[in-house]
């Protein structure tokens, strides 16, 4: 993949984040934040609240970061938007607001990056599951044709040239990118379905109080859930063009704060060497700054991944090398959510790929 | 101290608990189910909801315990507990709901093992913190001085004879032990106030879901709160006669489920031994099975009491022997809550201490 | 499975245990302490030390249960077992001293139960990865063949009878009790391999320092390892009947202390329903109480079996009745090693089998 | 205090670090790789293994990093250092070995920041816990005079000038910038001696595989240690010239990988008020970018310091205006190490103190 540097990389950018006050909200708060092109001009945080409230109320962790102590939350309106020339317009909303909201900011010029799953999916049958509506079905349908899947290893040139990136599912991110060269390789066996055994922390659930993100119910445990139907699956489907027959996906509670570790198992369709693994992942990735590909028989790990925006990949292959499996790490807050949102920003920019990201 | 153990024990006790859906409730259940004295009429369970439910559908973890999948927690009537002739009632109900029924069942011929702290306190101003009405007062202030504070290694005989046991706090409980031996001896400079810093797991919030006890604010990360004023310090004040100017108690929140560690900071009046301190311990608790005083500079730590009823006591002196530390350890749900109800039932019964609790 | 109760049961039995110094030891000195038939004649603890040690120096969390504070672990020695009469002998060493050992204790009439994998295998491939060597191979041989799978739900009256109990792998446990009511009814497509993804906590490494099981490597992480080439991988085959080619199994590290989550992918033979397999799990478990089979779609988790000898089993069922997805959980010290034991040696003894266990 | 900005600042350093293997050592080297002045030249990384090993193989988490993948850890050798021109040498070596090289660079014109705690004591009884010796003792005494202590909010000029900078111990500055403030204003109560209850996470040990340190005994648990003799001690007596009879200080291990929060307990020589708090940290901190002071009654927590250079400040005073409760958190391997160490190479450069830390 070539650089995707634009040509008319701008210096700055005037960026907006509506829906600060969640774990993913936060980590892009700070990552704008601590990004050099917004030293000088920092983005403009917007929430649901009647009135504006200091950033660092809401984030302590925040203050003494550059700016953060002299700017607010104020309360959502496109009058502000409008006023404050935004440019470009991350939505960490519910799905609902974001399928809303988005039209609207397409229609004032304002580019958006879309953190929710509002706009992910093609198909409307894998859609269902978030029970979005449409104002106007024809625009959104439009809108939605035209919205990149914000995967910068495989869409890069589509999002640096999109008005709306829909930033993928932290899962589905883990998954798609362990996959997606192996298959476009036809390297699988798709008679044989596909594994995806994923495990993830505990802030993949967001910041709604429920029993299950309790901490006495998420502490010294693991759980399966959603075993049949998460709703990551049509990200798979649609990204990795197969059929519900060919992947099952499960994702585990895991007792920790963050991290996604998938475990995928994968038949191949004639026997492989460990090489040829080796160099189709090598291939793929070499020019994706934020995916380690880790030399087999070495395995990725969570801990390896809290805090960046690396997805880690490695492999091993059975001895008769027809099984393979695959691990993928990331950290669903980051290179699931907030980091690769600004991956996304930077290429829309011109700016390099991992500027304020390392 | 004698041993306790009624001349005249009952072989059985019909035994009713309301309020079995807390962390505390469950771990009572499990007690009693798995109490000897219970394998044939297991205790009646209660709760405030409308329609009985199965026991192991609110606790799937009792499943498989004697008698458990047969039992169901049935609507709180008082004709319920006078048809099944209950001679014990466990209130582990929030404050005003015990500070209510227990006059009550007392009333009727129950006897009572409060786990609220609504009959802790003998000093209104202490219990003002609780907000508790009474509709007779008269009557309850009768109640209330006749109430035992259920600390057996203290008030053993007491208890035995009590219609109406108040089983302590989680913290007062573990820091009562600990320095009731050196203040009956009178080895504390109390001019110097003592500083008990104590820190529990998560459960000993309970089970509303709170911010605080949520997953992703509990883990990785300590807080202190209520820095100057936990309702537990009114038993502090109590069961040691102290003012609140010589002894000062601050709470941390620790990222584990279960389990207080109170750390105490004395001074001696004159410098004292080793010998001195752990002699004082060991007399002080020679015939309680459930206080474990390591012998100096072993320390106690909270993996070592974990689902147990045992509290451990351990010491270090300084140098100059004027300066004593003393570590505390206990469950907060067992030693801190269910057990020593357990071990007041066994007691009131006329049963050995520790039946059923090791 | 009828009653395994033996008509000739004993009163009690006269125990060793070797290895006490481990966690699975401790687990198991704790339940033969609290076991009822052993309040009057405690096991005797035997250690590879020179000279004896207080148990409770060893362990200060036992110290307080029955009999606990006057038992002292004694430098192991023949002449002891045999002026103790001890007829039944825990091994919890390394797994060549368990091949040394219990032929020697077989010889002297005393039977064995062995918590290493020395015994457990009954070819020799599977046991090559233990690199066991033997003395006297054609007795090995013998008494080999003669060992029972100490795996009560599979073999409860071979076990009853036999001399050498071979107590299962932790993670084996937790599979085979997934897979062998399916198996054994024909269900699974045996032409599409079963994927197990097994997740266990670090107790299961062991108490030898090593940096996998520090608390650095494995706190807010997770891991996979052996990937292909996990050493209870051959019990499964050995007791399941499979082929290296019909069953996976990969296991991962997690960051709790204990506790083992299954994740168990079949497909089946032809569309099943869900009455099918809930009825072909619940009659196979019919009369093992150890074993809880949940109603589908109830998932076991982790923390339900913790410090309990059950296994937990749930499954969920695809839409289309191909896909099955089984959850298995237990204690791997536990119901995994050490409770297992004891489960096994109460067949032996001809005593319930859940005998101090509930 | 003012700007420490240099007038003769320089653009870039030709740094080294020697003993990098450790968890301090990680984040000194990921640190410094994305430090803004070491794009172009990247540090030199040392160790004491007879051969060159590639960063990432011994840290796999900083692949990706710039420079990172290109980099090797070269055995030590003066000759090296002298070759590449290192202008500014990190020991994060042995206590031993820093005491013995400082000299030595300082000889050659390298100035030293040391993070062991070699040089960190002017008072020898307080380093003989160390058991330090010097080749050349009265070389050694002039050199240790001149040392600056590195902690960049009490001794900025000193250390923006020094040859030979003694990073503080992790619990020393999270003590030491609670206290200075309040003594610095003759506030303190000193006849009554100040309690530092300190809790720290697992990473405060090393990395040396200790019982201690291994998940099992640290995961769910709680204990103090070196009760009354934690060498950190030695520093608090120095920084805050109190005498042993003055401070108490207790570490407690907490089951988290980083992180420290110390209570401090005080009393006050006359009773204040909040604002006369708040007033006299607020005034101290003024221009300390990396002491977050927060209003009372907020009180930090480990969260919000977790991978960051801050050090935060909070308090509560009693009613009475008598007591006063401080509460210091920061990351043990940053402010606590590697991060105030970088701090400090950037006051020794005349760089912002912030640079590469935000």
């Amino acid at each position: 993949m070539p650089s995707l540097i634009h040509k008319d990389a701008v210096d700055a950018l005037r960026t907006a984040v509506v829906g600060v006050s969640g774990y993913a909200g936060a980590e892009l708060a700070r990552l704008l934040l601590t990004h050099p092109r917004f030293a000088g001009t920092p983005p403009l945080f917007l929430g649901r609240d009647a009135a504006a409230v200091k950033l660092t109320s809401l984030h302590p962790q925040l203050s003494g970061l550059p700016n953060a102590d002299d700017l607010s939350v104020h309360p959502f309106s496109w009058e502000m938007l409008e006023r404050e020339q935004i440019e470009l317009l991350y939505l960490a909303t519910p799905h609902d607001q974001a399928r809303e909201a988005a039209p609207i900011a397409l229609s004032k010029g304002i580019k958006v990056i879309d953190l929710s799953a509002a706009w992910r999916l093609q198909h409307e049958p894998n859609r269902a599951i978030y029970k979005l509506t449409d104002a106007d079905p024809t625009a959104a349908a439009t809108i939605q044709l035209a919205a990149a899947y914000g995967s910068p290893e495989l869409h890069g040139p589509v999002i640096a040239q999109a008005q709306l990136v829909a930033n993928p599912g932290c899962y589905a991110t883990s998954i798609i990118l362990a996959l997606a060269p192996l298959l476009r390789a036809n390297l699988v066996d798709l008679n044989i379905g596909i594994i995806a055994d994923a495990k993830s922390g505990v802030s993949g659930a967001g910041k709604a109080l429920t029993h299950n993100n309790s901490f006495m119910y998420a502490a010294d445990n693991l759980s399966a859930y959603a075993v049949f139907g998460h709703r990551h699956t049509g990200e798979l489907l649609e990204q990795l063009s197969l059929t519900n027959d060919q992947i099952q996906f499960t994702p585990h509670l895991l007792p920790i704060p963050r991290g996604i570790l998938s475990t995928i198992y994968v038949r191949l369709n004639t026997p492989g060497s460990i090489k040829l693994i080796q160099d189709t992942f090598d291939e793929f990735y070499a020019n994706s700054p934020m995916v380690r590909v880790r030399p087999s028989p070495m395995l990725p790990q969570i801990q390896h991944v809290v805090r960046t925006n690396f997805c880690d990949l490695g492999f091993q292959l059975s001895p008769d090398g027809r099984k393979l499996v695959i691990i993928s790490c990331l950290d669903n807050l980051l290179k699931g959510a907030s980091s690769q949102a600004v991956q996304n920003m930077n290429l829309m920019a011109g700016w390099h790929e991992t500027e304020g990201l390392l």
